[in-house]
């Protein structure tokens, strides 16, 4: 039995928070990503461990969520541990007191804080004034522990023979946190990532920038456009709502002139892929039959669900392995699995 | 020692979800009393056990609750297990994402879900949905966790010398989920049940027909009237508020004319069971000397909030049951018994 | 070794509640200090214990809170129990039904209750109704389980060579529950206590008479002065926001003119002590620059992060004490602590 599969490349994290993918070196993703999907596989087997025993993290949200809330109380809950529902409202960040004041207070009371925030400036000084580590539950720039999830279901669902840096993943419509986020991570791995929208709704220059790097780095491909042919050779299709955030927030009528209906994840646009195996991905919540159809979103390539359970299955491994204790858990997993043999 | 005491009649729930007690037969009701009782007797006498280690049931709340709330979240906390609560306003049902969504989702990330709607049908849809069991925290048709509290209640106090189904519940008042779900299970197991209300308050048709089925099928009986002398030979009378709920909630000059004094359990109308033994119930929260006096409420024969205690004897039953463990918790409590013979 | 350090003078707690700190002797107090302390420095050192055992503890908020509800839930997790957090809103209390009913329900189906009330009468009749006990979360009159980590965050930093009844606190400003909190329970352990604030501010006569009877029972002093020579010789510069709570909030414009600049505490006024050691306290949150320059508040000598954290430190020692396993949890870390020698 080969063991270097439970060996991680890093030690221990280079940075304390996990705020942006950007932060960190693809090495140190896999170590986050591997981490993962050992301890789910450990866990969906009908194994419990406390590798997080009597830890606290406090998630901090500034707007609603339910994915990531339920994801990050449950994997706190699987490996030992507690996680405190801090809702909107029950702590405003800079109103009662300054970020900087509730950042040091939560970082003495408990070991990890999630923070889902209006402003991203907001999560970075809580990452600064915190002694603890900080994981960035999504801001108005990024949406990193989607990241994650993201990438393992598309690692869980590679075409048959092909490598994942042979992957082509294509983001449908508005240049949301997460079309920035999912161009981030493909092109960190290497994979090929297309943004397919109308001109005025492109991913920005900026973000533009990061996804070039990266794939000169590590050896993929960015492209923005809004050439349908782009779609050819996908083996991912993904989408996000279309109404904008917080204080983007945009009328129906407008966003629908933008979007409808060429942007609509439905059969025509699969077709378009000339791959009947290409794969459907939502970060969801979704506003059905806007941004997706009914037939694809319920659809047999339909992968939206499997991302949502491995929202869980990220929220475990980074709490892991921010907490400082993934390599433990993954020797204890080790253990089992010999002592069993 | 009879051992059978801790063996249920059926190896497992006939159906995944506990939305309707009409949906399960009297031996099924019994398991799950059975199961509640004696995990209850364990805990009180002082032993802890983790039958749900590292299971999570998500509470979703679309009404504010205290009772079901609270209970859920001790049991599962009593269990080994965790409870995550999912306030109003936090999930917007059929708001932010269809309800089938949801459901898919936590579903996905959660070992059970517990749901109190504005909608039986939502409640219904969520069961559909979900691939992991649904149980019903109240609905605007039944409340069907409150009918195991009570009838554990009822078995907790009844009369000497009389079987359960020798039993007379009158129950006082308007139609609500509790007077209905009262009914449903009085009658499931073969008691004397009877509304005693306004006419323009009785329990609609549809409920008397599952009332006289049961009756039928178990032995018992089933009335509804407005005639005072009904109240004779009660064993126990049971009330709840009369503003109505949701959007049937009446103002208080309205329900006031329909139910005061007549139909306001007091000492007057204990006295109208001819029986000194006759006990009081409520669901709560009471409107104290609206439906029920003071003197009544915390007099002698109330147990009331016995009642309440019950939620979480019941809630154990129901997790444990639909969660699929009720008989490896009832044979690790024998095994614990007999280690100590 | 002496274990005596292991031993509390008092069995059991005297009152089942913990409302009020005038309630107790002065040994009850060190027990309860000695078992935070103790606790604390074992968890610290990387220990694990569950001395409350699948114990759980209602939180019962009327306002919002940030520090005690975290410091409660964290504590409750790291002692192996649970804490549910009742928010502002979701149970009202005497709203839907009477806070006697809310106490008998909440008491029949936790361990233990933690509330924060709008009116000390809320708390002292969850007190008088609930069977379990109940600890005073904060309310318009005083902040018992404040006083207890402010005294820990003392002793910590007491002058070398002084005993604790040779320190000087001097609370700078308005006359909150904390500024009250904080004469009782420095008086109480023979402390010299100074209320230095503006004449139309100060310390009510009542509270006064509490602290004079200390100080005659327990050797300290009390004094209420808005002469600035009182803070000569200080050990300790305490102070709270100036903007009132509750139904008492006072608008910026009347509030500064009553108290800015004269008792800021900035630079100067902490060189009004003529101690360069004197600490500066704050119970947080603080309105930075307003009752507190941020020089100070970043300062050396501030010791208002670690009164957070004592915080916690508190609660457990609380929810040990009054959940009745203080005893038990100490020997438990002696027995490990002499297993290791």
């Amino acid at each position: 039995m080969d063991d270097s599969i439970y060996t991680l490349t890093n030690k221990s994290p280079s940075r304390k928070d996990f705020i942006d993918t950007t932060d960190f070196d693809q090495s140190e993703i896999l170590d986050i990503i591997k981490t993962s999907v050992i301890v789910r596989d450990f866990i969906k087997s009908g194994h419990t461990f406390n590798p997080l025993y009597h830890k606290n993290l406090a998630m901090l949200f500034e707007q609603k969520s339910t994915r990531t809330r339920v994801s990050f109380e449950v994997a706190m809950s699987q490996l030992g541990g507690h996680a405190l529902n801090l809702a909107p409202g029950a702590i405003q960040l800079g109103a009662h007191e300054t970020i900087e004041d509730t950042a040091q207070v939560l970082g003495r009371m408990c070991d990890l804080i999630m923070a889902r925030v209006d402003r991203h400036e907001s999560v970075k000084a809580l990452a600064k004034y915190a002694k603890v580590p900080v994981l960035n539950g999504m801001s108005d720039y990024n949406h990193p522990t989607q990241e994650i999830g993201d990438i393992i279901t598309i690692l869980d669902n590679l075409p048959p023979e092909k490598d994942w840096n042979d992957v082509k993943v294509v983001f449908v419509g508005d240049c949301t946190q997460v079309c920035a986020s999912l161009m981030m991570i493909t092109t960190k791995l290497g994979m090929n990532y297309v943004h397919y929208a109308p001109e005025n709704k492109f991913l920005s220059e900026d973000f533009q920038k990061i996804g070039r790097e990266n794939a000169e780095k590590y050896g993929g491909s960015v492209k923005v456009t809004s050439d349908r042919a782009c779609l050819e050779g996908a083996d991912f299709v993904y989408t996000d709502v279309w109404y904008g955030l917080y204080d983007k927030e945009t009328p129906k009528e407008v966003y629908m002139k933008d979007f409808y209906p060429t942007f609509q994840v439905n059969d025509d646009l699969m077709s378009a892929t000339k791959n009947e195996n290409a794969k459907f991905m939502h970060c969801l919540p979704a506003n059905r039959n806007e941004e997706a159809s009914d037939s694809v979103m319920d659809g047999k390539n339909s992968i939206c669900f499997d991302q949502a359970e491995n929202r869980l299955t990220a929220q475990r491994g980074l709490c892991l392995y921010f907490g400082g204790v993934a390599q433990t858990a993954l020797d204890e997993i080790k253990n089992k699995k010999e002592g069993n043999n």
